[in-house]
């Protein structure tokens, strides 16, 4: 008889719910709402009506089914407890509790950026390497550690929170964590705009970011057709992006790293800008891991959130 | 009927090796020659005959033990392959096959440092964390982590290698690795008499330690003796080394980091200098870990070895 597992994603204006088998074979993908009202408090238990109704429209019994993950935006500890989840309107929730209290079947959960990074281990860009490191390069820089196949969640299920690495001395302006020179102030799309802007000012020369309000593909963009400044700055966000991964591949030894998020729709020129200075700081040990672009994109997560469950 | 268990951390002049209980109780700890002639060829052979004459000596049966764990200095993967361990001229070695063919018992092998961080976590000075970081602060910079009670080994071994995470631009001299700016520089004992020979060379004020041959321990007891200069190296110690424990804690997010080795004697000042720059580059989710001191002392590796049996 078929298995199947579950997984959810939830974001904070839709949750991604997944129908999977047990080998990872894609059975049904959907959506529902993300209800941030009263505090969140239906968001929970509308994944549980939503998976109990998907069991009934396949004739799916509770015995067919492994279980269900799901992935939340905020921290997540061992024993399942999101420490805080603005775009939910949670504090303190117990997600593997309150999931299984409304579900009745076994229940796992986790950070939303670890499961991702679990989705992409199991079913895309570091499929076939149980010790992978995602680095998400979107508004911020944040990441998964997948260690023998498993998520590294860490104390307080911080593990994997990459994106404030100390990276840079005497940053002027500050990180939205209250730090300055932050990982993410440099290899996050912002920080991408950030690098084109300071590149800018310092020169005259004429460029096709000047005088516009750009965006990160617009400096790849530029870069690509040979814009001298913009490569300029392609290189500069090259070169802290290889500095800022490579402190952590330094510390955990991966056999590859993922890199996804929306920067890395800049495609395989991403490998070539932050080659030279990951080479240069990271540890002579740890120095061949592969480099991959993600491959699931807004599933990875519903992919990971179900693999929890086939630990 | 009691079960046992042996653990072995093989250095580059003896073998220290232990009989202890399931439960962690030592029954039995004793040294062998490690004799690195004919390429350590004899090391693991004379480990086996030794845990085995133990066995008689103290008539346990085969049945009876759970199996033999072995640190080596070297990085040694998730198969038991050692990659290579100059002190022990050992090149490619599988140190899980060979001590199984001679032992014929269950088997496990580490990284010794790997395997002192497992043996902190488990009877040390991280007793009661399963998410432990071990900065080993000696002639180098070593480490451990330990994740939900297992050694992180990463690819080829290499994880909690943090010797070698970057931390200084602009270094002019050249780390042991090649690179510069490693954290190991200013880390470890040799990093705190160089910082402290960086202090005595930009001032021309009095100090206990100017004109003499000093080692890391002169400068921490010239420091509490109330020395100038030493106090502002201990600082400046303090800082590059809280800097690099908040690098690695804001990737791995522990639960208690424990200071072992030589420069871990200078005691509880240590966590008094390196907190301000912890707490200043330390992802803010990760900033409540607890600093303990290592407990074991050069036992840390015979536990560590023996508990890879029991994970």
């Amino acid at each position: 008889m078929a298995r199947y597992v579950f997984g959810a994603d939830v974001g904070g204006t839709t949750v991604k719910i997944g129908l999977l088998t047990e080998t990872g074979e894609k059975v049904d993908f959907w959506e529902i709402p993300t209800r941030t009202e009263d505090h969140g408090s239906n968001i929970i238990p509308d994944i549980a009506a939503s998976i109990r109704e998907k069991m009934k429209e396949k004739n799916i019994e509770d015995t067919q089914v492994v279980g269900a993950g799901i992935g939340v935006p905020g921290a997540v500890n061992i024993d399942g407890l999101c420490y805080q989840a603005v775009n939910l309107g949670w504090e303190k929730v117990n997600v593997v509790n309150e999931l299984h209290s409304a579900l009745k079947l076994p229940v796992k959960a986790g950070n939303d950026a670890n499961v991702a990074a679990l989705g992409e281990a199991w079913k895309g860009g570091g499929q076939g390497y149980p010790n992978m490191l995602l680095v998400t390069l979107g508004t911020g820089v944040g990441g998964g550690i997948i260690i023998e196949g498993k998520i590294l969640t860490g104390a307080k299920g911080s593990g994997g929170e990459i994106g404030h690495v100390h990276l840079v001395d005497d940053e002027p302006e500050t990180c939205g964590c209250g730090k300055h020179g932050c990982f993410e102030m440099y290899g996050s799309a912002t920080g991408a705009v950030r690098i084109a802007k300071r590149v800018l000012a310092a020169s005259t020369e004429d460029s096709v970011l000047r005088g516009k309000d750009f965006e990160c593909r617009d400096i790849f963009d530029a870069a690509k057709a040979g814009d001298k400044l913009a490569v300029e700055a392609a290189n500069q966000y090259g070169y802290y992006l290889g500095k800022g991964i490579a402190a952590v591949a330094s510390v955990i030894n991966p056999e590859i790293i993922v890199l996804g998020g929306g920067v890395s729709k800049a495609g395989e020129m991403l490998f070539d800008l932050l080659m030279p200075s990951f080479k240069k700081y990271v540890f002579p040990g740890c120095a061949d891991a592969k480099f991959a672009l993600a491959k699931l994109g807004n599933d990875a997560g519903v992919y990971g959130a179900a693999k929890m469950l086939l630990y």
